[in-house]
């Protein structure tokens, strides 16, 4: 950050006009600008709260507009895309959450002047580190409450999404923990529905996970979907906290930016954030959000564990996209308080997708999610979770994961079920 | 709605599958489906909780996928559109709005099998309505506060966008209000930035309301922008209340459907709805929303005004997309409890597009909201009001605007100042 008084944002434009003037009218259309000029326009005024173009780079250009509506080139023209780097005063908002989002991501989309406009990553002034504080868990926080060091939190996701009763949740739940699994999750589909209402199942499944905890000396994570209005989340919330639940779960897109500031504020445990409706806003290439810097905001916002996918995963999102996605939770978001989030891999995730996630990360600091790839093994649930430890045990030593298998049958019956 | 116990949801989809199959896939993924079979999906269950294909329509085929990451065509084969409708049985979920959001637009936008998918329209069981108020004033309320009754509220928006203090956005509300004008709104990009502080705001602006109120006979109505964390934005609200406003204002997208049902539920004021940044979920032609879905969404939570573009508009969307939006808002969400919202209509709007918009809606139950449309008359705001009121009060009778405004110079130096 250059400036510690500007925020800046990147964005991908495609136009059929001068890159240089179009990025100017962007500027304008987020700051100061009106489209016929008005008697309160001065010079003093545009020098105060103007956004500027910080930088401009041509990359390409393409043949058919990526989006319609927009304005077509003159004869013998074409469409340029181009990096552009806005920045604006932090006066003209302050330092406020909301406000950012209709600034860096308000009525730009719809330009005609644009047939493809994404917004790429953002840089933030310190005081909104200081008005946000992030995770009060991330990482650190999780793998205290969850008692795991050293190795990725092996996760499952409550299947069916729906249609378990509390009792049935709870018995899953049981197994799971009696099997020596890290982390559970609610299914996104999953929160409060009258055929298994949140607070039986919360009160079900911690007894289960309670005695569990008594045997194994450490209490498996269950992220409870609290998903709702706003009372009821802090209702929720504090019901799982009464009965001694580590982690509550919601969903981004249902709940929006203020609800999950509040309920980030308010909460005790940390927040598992579902992304769910996300390809709406960053499937089509040329239009909306890449998730470095939509995760930036839900980490100021305050959410520790960040769905990013997983490798090979049953989504169209492709592989690279998935690790730049993880990384990006890493990077600071301030010097001072780098606000990192923690990755959760999921979605058709197995023993197969292990050893090239940690070749692409690095690290051990994630949720490692897996639905059918521990509850389908065919020597049970007990034996996926302990599968997938053992396929992370190679991956971190560098062994090959058929050689690790060798000697293990749980990881060996899990690689004769779950085909690369 | 056919069936009084079930969620409905109309989608776009676009598939090189079989369309019945992926409809199938879709609906599994929303419910009860897993990737791998897993031993609680029994057939009890799928009854209770699945989602079902309710109709299905081809409507056509595309040369290439629309959206990247999806599953290719087999050898000869195409990709084929088609409309489809699913449904939910509410106790998946209960009748609570952001789970609603997770079940019809969670994770199905990513899905592979889709390379184009779309939420087209809802039908919601009626116990929506029971937990849900919708609008609080709608047009009724909304003429009562405003004082304006068989004609379109004739509105404006605080311009420069930003940069404006309170003592000189007041000095410029006052202009307004001294003008007649109906309605005034802030600027999106203006809620609490240091160089306007929204109380300072609400103060000076309503200081000149209210003295234009006395001469008047009735008071201009001001939507003050109160985007913000929840706190704020009921203090800000409350603090709107205390000194005589009569509206207030929020950026839909930044607050969230949490948000915005908390504020609506506080409020005593009608609530303006500001859609920026909707065009990252709705440009891409087969990706995301379409605005009938959306503002159905925003209708239950409360919002009374939604903003819905105009004919003309400076973006990139067409004319017919624009009265789709608009009419849609008047479609009953419940027989018993209809929950219509007033569309806002803005961007580029003059005189010159009051005729096509009255032609098309038969209705004058809006506000039309003009920016450079009004104060860049060449006579000033009170003639750029004036000529707006005219133009309605032709359109309104069915007289040609030019016949109109031989009579009448302030249409006359509008038609002279904007061109068609």
């Amino acid at each position: 950050m250059s400036d510690p008084t500007r925020i800046e944002a990147d964005y991908l434009i495609e136009t059929a006009a001068e890159p240089a003037a179009a990025a100017e009218a962007m500027a304008g259309e987020q700051s100061s600008g009106t489209f016929v000029a008005v008697p309160g326009e001065t010079p003093e005024l545009k020098a105060r709260a103007a956004a500027r173009v910080e930088a401009l780079e041509v990359v390409g250009t393409v043949d058919a507009p990526s989006l319609p509506g927009a304005v077509a080139p003159k004869a013998g023209g074409g469409w340029q895309r181009a990096r552009v780097t806005l920045s604006w005063p932090l006066d003209n908002i302050g330092p406020s959450l909301p406000n950012l989002v209709a600034t860096v991501a308000g009525n730009l989309f719809e330009l005609r002047a644009f047939s493809g406009l994404r917004l790429l990553d953002l840089r933030l002034p310190t005081a909104f580190a200081d008005r946000y504080a992030g995770p009060k868990f991330g990482v650190a926080g999780t793998r205290r409450l969850a008692g795991v060091e050293g190795r990725p939190l092996i996760g499952t996701i409550v299947k069916p999404s729906v249609g378990l009763s509390s009792a049935a949740t709870a018995e899953l739940v049981g197994t799971l923990a009696d099997a020596g699994i890290d982390f559970v999750k609610d299914d996104e589909l999953q929160s409060d529905g009258p055929s298994c209402p949140f607070e039986a199942r919360v009160e079900a499944v911690m007894r289960v996970v309670e005695r569990a905890a008594d045997r194994h000396g450490r209490k498996c994570m269950v992220a409870f979907n609290l998903t709702g209005d706003i009372d009821e989340m802090r209702r929720r919330h504090d019901f799982v906290f009464a009965k001694g639940g580590t982690c509550i779960m919601a969903s981004l897109n249902a709940v929006g930016f203020a609800g999950i500031v509040e309920l980030a504020r308010h909460t005790a445990l940390p927040l598992h954030a579902h992304r769910n409706g996300w390809g709406a806003l960053s499937r089509a290439p040329a239009l909306g959000w890449s998730f470095p810097a939509w995760s930036k905001l839900w980490r100021l916002a305050g959410c520790d564990h960040m769905h990013v996918n997983g490798l090979a995963n049953k989504f169209s999102e492709s592989d690279d996209s998935v690790i730049v996605s993880a990384r990006s939770l890493g990077d600071s978001l301030f010097e001072a308080s780098p606000m990192r989030a923690m990755p959760v891999f999921s979605s058709g995730q197995t023993v197969r997708q292990v050893a090239g996630t940690w070749a692409a990360l690095g690290s051990p600091d994630l949720i490692y999610a897996a639905g059918g790839g521990i509850v389908a093994h065919p020597h049970g649930v007990a034996a996926g979770v302990t599968a997938l430890r053992e396929a992370w045990d190679a991956a971190m030593a560098g062994i090959p994961i058929e050689t690790h298998a060798q000697t293990r049958p749980a990881l060996a019956a899990a690689l004769g079920a779950y085909k690369a």
